[in-house]
C-alpha cells in the first residue's frame, strides 16, 4: 500500500524535530518585514537562507531574483520527469510589522518557547510553514525516498504588502514557473485536533485616505469654530462607508457578490467555530455583522470594510489644543467572488467626491487591490492534501472558507493559468498580524509529517490520479 | 503731564533692545514642555531662571513654590505702599509639545531670527511676554523710576495642560495672591499696527476618548465582519458630536449659551479681520462653521468642537491588515458664557452611554475643563493699559473676544475675587500651538515700552483712577 511507502521519511522526521526547530529559530531571527525600508538587507539575508536551503535539498538553478520590491527565490528538482505531476511550490519569507511593541511578552525577532508554542514574528505566518516544508523534503532526502513530483519554487518577499512584484514577473517568466498546479504553503486548519482545507479566500481592496485641512496646524481656541477640522471630516467619510450593522454602505458594493449556495452555508454550519469560539479568539465584549449570517459567514463569504489604522494631531501623552492639519486613515475591504478590486476603487472614489466638503483637501492611494478565489474541492491536489492530513490525523479533514486574502492565489490562477492547493498548519489563535503570534509546536511537527504524506501522494501512484479519496464525502 | 514721566526708561529699555533679545533667547533655550514627563527637570531649570531674574529686579520673598504638577514662581515688590493699587503679574512659563517636529525650518529649541522674527516653540506663547516684562521692570529700575504699584507675582508652569496646580494653591494661599485686579501677560493684539484688548475668552472642555474591541489586534482577514472595529465605533461617535456646518450635536450643548447681543456684535464687526484675513491665516481651502456668524464670531464668541488627536491601528509606512483592538481621540469643546464644562462631560457621558455599541468597551478621561470669561471693559486697569497702548502705538486699541482659553483668567475671579487684564503682544500668526511659533521683534521691542508706561499709568496718579481714557468710545 502506499501508506507505507514514507514511514522511513516519517521515522527520520520524527527523530530530527530538534534540528528543525532550530533551523526555525535561525529563520524567525532575520525581521524580513517587508513594510519598513530599512529591513531591505534584512529581506534580502532572509531570501539567502532560504535559496541555501533548497540548493542544499538537490534543487537546480535556485536563484534569488532581484524584483522592483523584494527579492522572489525559484529554483526546481526534476527528477521525476514528465510522466510526473509538476508543482509550484508558493511561500514567502517576509512577516507583518511587529508593533504595537509593547505588548510583545518576548521580542518578536527572539524566538521563545513557552508551554506548546513558539512565540516570533512570523513563527506562524510562514516561516514555520516554511521550515516544515523544507524538513520533509530533507527527511524524504535522508530516507532515500525519491521526489514523485516535479517541484517548482516560487518563495516570494511581498505577501504582506501585496505580492506587487509577482505579477511582471510570472509574465516574463511564465515558462519557468509552468507546472499543474500550486502548492500554498501559507495556510492553516481549524484546530490542532481538527484538520482542514480551505478552498476559498476573500479579496483584497485597501486603501489610504489622506485629508488636509488648514496648511498647518493651527490654535483651536483661536480657530476653532471658523476653519473646518480635517480630523473631524476624515471620521465622518469612513464612518459613512459602513452602518452599525457592518453592512458597507457604498453605492454598487453588493452588486457582484455571489450569493452564497444553501448547500454550502449548510456544510459551512458544520465547522466546529460557533459563537463562543469567536468570542474566546477575539476577546471581544460581543460579536457583530450582518444580519442574517453566522460569525464564519460574516468573516469569510460576505465581503467587509475595516479601518486598519489612523492618525492626525496630537497622539502623545497629555493634552494640546491644536486644530490638525490633516489626517490619515488606512482602510481595507475585504472582497468575495465576484467583486472586483478596480470597480470599489471607483466607487469609493466617486463617494469622496460626492461627500467630502470644500473645506479641505483629499487625496486616495490605493495600497493593494485583487479578486477572491475560490478553488474546486474534487481536483487532484485537494484530493491528496486530503488524504495526506487524514493519515496523520487520523481523521478527515473539513473544508473551510475563510476571511482572509492570499493575493497570489489570484495572481497564479490569472498569470500561470492553475489553480493553488492550500496545504499549511497555522491555528486561528496564532495571533497573525498581531503581537505575541506564535507558532504550536505539535501542529507544527504534523505538518512536517504531512508534507512527507503529502509529495508521496502526490506522485503518479497516490490519490491524486486514482481518483480515490474524494474529498466530497467530507464536509 | 504724566506721559513724560517714563521717558528715562524708555529711553533705557530702547538701549537695551540686544540685552533684551539675549535674555529670551536663553529663556526659549529651557525646552519647558509641560505636557511631557520627561521635560521635568527642564520645567524646574526655567522657573529657577525667571525667580532669578526676579529677585534681581529688587523682588522679595521670591520662591519656586513646589505643587503637585509644576512649580510656580511668586515674589513681590510692595515699596509703592498701601496708597497704590496692588497687581498680580500673572505670567507662564511652560510651552506647548512642538511636534509635529519635521515641520520646523528650525529646531523648535534653537531660537532663530529670520527677518523680523525670531522662531521657536514659546517665542510668542509667552516666553517674549514674560521677557518684554521682565525687561520693561529692568529700565525702570535702571531709570531710578520709582515703582507706582505694588506688584505680585504669579508665573505658573501648566498653563498647556490646563493649570491644574493653580486652584489649591490660590485657596491655600489666598491673602499672598490678594490683589486689586491681575494683569495677565499672556496675551495679543490684532495686527503690528493695530493695537487691541481682549475682553473675552472661550472656556474649554478637553477629553481623551479610549475605545476598546477585541482584546489584542487582530487579522482583518480572519475577523473582518465577524468582530467589530474600535477605530469604526470611535469614528460614528466623534462623527456624531458635530455636524456638517460645525454645529454641536450633543444634547443640550445650546442651552446655557448667551446670546451675542446686537451691539456687541456690530463692535466685533468693525474689527479688521475679514474673510480674506481668515482664509490666509489658516491656509484652509474654504472657511466653515455656523450659519448666520463671521468667522470673528465663530471663532471666539460660538461654542465649537474640535478633534485635537487621534490614534489607532497601523500607522506607519505601507499596509498592515489589521483590526486593531483599540483607538483613541482627544477631543475639546470651546465654551462660551455660560456654560458649564461639567455639565458638557455630562452629555458626552449620556451620549456615549446612549450610543456606544455592546461590542466595545470604552473610557472617557476629561483632560481640562473651564468656564469663559468676559471682563469689564471700563474698569482701571483696562483704562490704564488702552492709554499705554495708545501712548506707544499712537492709535487707541481695538476691543475684542477671542477664542482661545486662559483658564487663570476664570480661576483667578473665582478663587481671588478679581477681574484680569490681559495685556501681551503676540499676534495672530504667530503659529501659537503649531510648527514654527514666532514672535515678532518690533512689535516684542514695542510691547516693553507699553508695559513700561502701563506700570506707570496704573498708579495713584495713572488714568486709572482718574477715569480719563475711558475706552467705551473705542470699538
Amino acid at each position: 500500500m502506499n501508506s507505507t511507502v514514507p514511514e522511513p521519511a516519517l521515522e527520520i522526521a520524527r527523530s530530527r524535530r530538534e534540528h528543525a526547530l532550530s533551523e526555525l529559530r535561525e529563520l524567525l531571527r532575520i525581521p524580513s518585514v517587508s513594510a519598513q525600508p530599512e529591513r531591505r538587507a534584512d529581506m534580502q539575508r532572509a531570501a539567502e537562507w532560504i535559496a541555501a536551503r533548497f540548493r542544499a535539498l538537490g534543487f537546480s538553478g535556485v536563484e534569488v531574483i532581484a524584483t522592483g520590491g523584494h527579492p522572489v527565490v525559484a529554483g526546481e528538482r526534476t527528477e521525476a520527469g514528465a510522466g510526473a505531476p509538476t508543482l509550484l511550490f508558493y511561500g514567502h519569507y517576509d512577516v507583518q510589522p511587529p508593533d504595537p511593541l509593547g505588548e510583545w511578552v518576548s521580542p518578536p525577532f527572539e524566538p521563545q518557547v513557552r508551554g506548546e508554542n513558539l512565540h516570533a514574528r512570523g513563527a506562524s505566518d510562514m516561516k514555520g510553514q516554511l521550515v516544515a516544508f523544507l524538513a520533509a523534503l530533507e527527511a524524504m532526502r535522508q530516507a532515500g525516498t525519491p521526489l514523485p513530483v516535479n517541484l517548482k519554487l516560487l518563495v516570494e518577499g511581498e505577501e504582506e504588502v501585496g505580492s506587487a512584484s509577482l505579477p511582471p514577473l510570472l509574465r516574463s517568466q511564465r515558462e519557468r514557473f509552468a507546472c499543474d498546479y500550486c502548492l500554498n504553503s501559507d495556510a492553516g486548519i481549524l484546530a490542532p485536533d481538527q484538520p482542514s482545507l480551505t478552498y476559498g479566500l476573500r479579496g483584497l481592496a485597501y486603501f489610504e485616505l489622506r485629508v488636509q485641512g488648514p496648511s498647518h496646524d493651527l490654535h483651536s481656541g483661536s480657530f476653532g469654530g471658523a476653519v473646518d477640522n480635517p480630523v473631524q471630516v476624515l471620521f465622518r467619510l469612513l464612518a459613512g462607508m459602513k452602518d452599525e450593522r457592518g453592512r458597507v454602505t457604498l453605492p454598487g458594493f453588493y452588486d457582484r457578490v455571489r450569493p452564497l449556495p444553501d448547500d454550502e452555508r449548510a456544510e459551512l454550519a458544520k465547522l466546529p467555530d460557533d459563537e463562543a469560539w469567536w468570542l474566546e479568539a477575539s476577546g471581544a465584549p460581543a460579536l457583530f455583522g450582518e444580519e442574517g449570517y453566522s460569525p464564519r459567514e460574516r468573516a469569510a463569504c460576505r465581503p467587509t470594510l475595516d479601518v486598519n489604522g489612523v492618525s492626525g494631531g496630537f497622539e502623545g501623552e497629555g493634552s494640546k489644543t491644536v486644530l490638525p492639519a490633516r489626517a490619515m486613515a488606512k482602510f481595507s475591504m475585504r472582497l468575495v467572488p465576484d467583486q472586483d478590486p478596480e470597480e470599489v476603487r471607483q466607487s469609493v472614489l466617486a463617494y469622496l467626491k460626492r461627500e467630502a466638503p470644500p473645506t479641505v483637501t483629499w487625496e486616495l492611494i490605493q495600497m493593494a487591490g485583487f479578486k477572491a478565489s475560490l478553488t474546486g474541492r474534487d481536483t487532484p491536489g485537494v484530493r491528496a492534501a486530503a488524504t495526506a492530513l487524514e493519515r496523520v490525523w487520523g481523521k478527515r479533514p473539513l473544508f473551510s472558507r475563510t476571511g482572509g486574502s492570499v493575493p497570489v492565489v489570484g495572481q497564479i490562477r490569472e498569470l500561470l493559468g492553475v489553480d493553488s492547493v492550500l496545504l499549511g498548519f497555522g491555528l486561528p489563535d496564532d495571533n497573525l498580524h498581531a503581537p505575541n503570534e506564535k507558532l504550536h509546536l505539535p501542529t507544527f511537527h504534523r505538518g512536517i509529517e504531512a508534507y512527507i504524506h503529502f509529495l508521496h501522494l502526490a506522485g503518479p501512484a497516490g490519490p491524486a490520479l486514482k481518483g480515490s479519496a474524494t474529498p466530497s464525502d467530507n464536509v
